[in-house]
């Protein structure tokens, strides 16, 4: 097994694969892009998902929760779309899932839990089923093509560029893959950000321990950023192995660990992106937090800071405001003592012991004046680490969110 | 008892109470009034207090709660500084505090412990004792005036206007007078607020009950508002009550339900001040839910929906975008059924059941371009309610706290 290096490619770069988006007319935007179609050839492909926890989940995702399991982890096709979220759509709602997972599925032959549904846009406002089902055959006919491309910039809303990445290592001369695209930009939180990300793989893997790989993979990535700290109704992550490559993952088998390291890196990598691209973002701030009693306080620190809107107005103003850093980790529920708490932005220390180090401040300023910082947290109680991803927080955040509907 | 009625006046009004203050430099604007002296001229003054629940309390925090703890709930005089919040400043801001303290108690003859002391500003950057003592004299002999407005101000910090409310009732034709003073605008958030109030009160009361009272206050009101959803480090809600008015009130007794009443009113406008002055803010939104399962649960939703960014930019920009409530109900954790949720903002429905009712626009529109908005939830779930404040949120937010500190 050799390392997995990051390659140029798209969502349909594992073998058995094939991807397309067309116009339905669903974004406002005349001609945009808005219906990705991805499909697997192979007969056995293992899906697993992962969705919001919002109570108000949207009628994609509670469609899509029903067929993977009606299908026992089975799944061959996901039909995306952006413009409308077709959430707080009632029971018209549902139908209107069904029905174009239904449709996709008579179009491909393959059963109809075997389609997964997602949507993302504006919330309360029902989804015209025929602007996707007139537009079902061309999009198969586009399958044929280079696709992959055109699905990552189709899933987009406030995105304002495509996310994707491709890996890629090797088994006994048997190259495998692992492609993922995500979109999402606004409505996001760590747990379980508004967003969408598909990922394909061509290793064997059961359903089971795919579901297992891609929550483990979530946590330490998706799950991680926050831009405004709301979690959406829309929010989910797919991951669909079709065991072309002719490599099979095992339990318990040290296939498990390496196939993990290449999923941990798409993910992450889609992860940040999605913090770069955070709605009306210019940084892109990684938090690092060290020295917790425990993971979980490691976690609330990290959470606490990388969602606090007044820690992200400060780095959007580079004002080196370490007080606000110290006050979010102290109400983040975390225990440790405030005393001996450390702070630093990139190589420079703000704080050090809970006191202020009498750091220049055009020197301190200048470090948060970089498209990418990273603020590390040391609270001196114990050993326990966690990272989060977040931006900082600017006028333009305001201004897309004011009038996103209208 | 007759009805608790607004009446003009200030936080001195009470029997018993005289109020100063003075600019003593801490603040940058030169000439501004930043110190505040609250004194009690009755021996006995029992006093109760509320503070920030993050683990970094600011010095000030921590010698108010042993002061009080000490005195046994007895306290005649409150020193306040605005422009240094004394916060992450060690053992030297402990000190510092301390020595404030005592330098008030010498110059009243007072024990010390009986002087409650609380700071705002910013965080980090030690305060000078110096600055405070040398204006001492002044401030004392400032407090023959009517100083009560004044402290109203100086208090302030991003605020845009003095928040003051005094209510007055009659007991057997004894006039019995509460009054406040409130701070805040920034750093708010629903779980104890990053604001400073005060609070006086002619009537007698045991210091046991008074902490009951106004735990009971706070949490229906200044824990109900949210303006950015950060809890800082240096929260403080006072309340001393002289006893001058010679009408007392007891447990067990009618007198508890209307003094009640009347802590309610002032604690209730204070807050509203507060969630209206947010940084930025142009209007003051009420979060009304019913319907709720449980109290927890009406709380939950009305707390989710009053914090939520979205929700706030949205109303920023009067886009009646009542999916982005739903949404914040839904990961609220309240438990309910959203299929069955109304939406409305003032009078006009734009969700019944979960679903829009193709409210017009522009009517909408113009619900929410008001400087009072209310939004009511119901959720059709059970018969609990809750009541949150807020604001919208804007560029001015943003802009105040991208360069608060620099």
């Amino acid at each position: 097994m050799s390392a997995w290096e990051q390659i140029e490619g798209h969502i349909a770069a594992p073998a058995g694969f094939r991807a397309a988006a067309v116009a339905a007319g669903i974004k406002k935007a005349k001609g945009a892009l808005d219906l990705a179609l991805i499909v697997s050839d192979s007969e056995t492909t293992s899906a697993a998902g992962m969705f919001t926890t919002n109570l108000a989940a949207a009628a994609p995702v509670q469609i899509s929760k029903q067929h993977l399991a009606q299908s026992r982890g089975q799944a061959r096709a996901v039909i995306v779309n952006a413009g409308n979220a077709n959430a707080a759509t009632g029971r018209a709602g549902l139908d209107i899932s069904r029905k174009t997972a239904q449709a996709v599925a008579k179009l491909l032959k393959i059963p109809a839990e075997q389609v997964l549904v997602a949507s993302t846009g504006v919330i309360g406002v029902p989804l015209k089923l025929e602007r996707i089902t007139r537009k079902l055959p061309a999009l198969a006919a586009a399958l044929a093509g280079k696709g992959g491309d055109d699905a990552a910039r189709a899933i987009m809303t406030t995105d304002t560029f495509p996310k994707s990445c491709v890996v890629r290592s090797e088994v006994s001369v048997r190259p495998v893959h692992i492609a993922g695209i995500a979109k999402g930009a606004g409505m996001i939180h760590p747990r379980m950000a508004t967003m969408l990300s598909f990922i394909t793989t061509d290793a064997a893997i059961n359903p089971r321990m795919l579901q297992s790989m891609l929550a483990e993979a979530v946590e330490g990535s998706f799950n991680r950023v926050s831009v405004d700290g709301d979690t959406s109704t829309n929010d989910t992550v797919l991951l669909l192995a079709s065991g072309a490559s002719g490599v099979a993952v095992r339990p318990g088998d040290p296939t498990r660990r390496w196939f993990m390291e290449g999923l941990r890196q798409v993910t992450e990598t889609l992860a940040k992106m999605i913090a770069r691209d955070g709605e009306g973002a210019k940084k892109l701030v990684t938090v690092e937090v060290a020295g917790a009693r425990t993971p979980l306080d490691a976690e609330r620190v990290g959470r606490a800071i990388a969602n606090s809107p007044l820690v992200k107005t400060a780095i959007a103003g580079c004002d080196p405001n370490w007080g606000r850093i110290l006050c979010a980790a102290g109400y983040s529920g975390a225990r440790f003592d405030p005393g001996r708490m450390d702070i630093r932005v990139n190589d420079l220390y703000l704080c050090r012991r809970g006191l202020d180090t009498g750091f220049d401040e055009a020197a301190a300023s200048q470090e948060f004046d970089q498209k990418e910082l990273t603020l590390h947290i040391h609270l001196h109680a114990g050993s326990a680490r966690a990272r989060f991803w977040t931006c900082d927080l600017t006028h333009d955040n305001i201004t897309i969110n004011a009038s996103y509907r209208t």
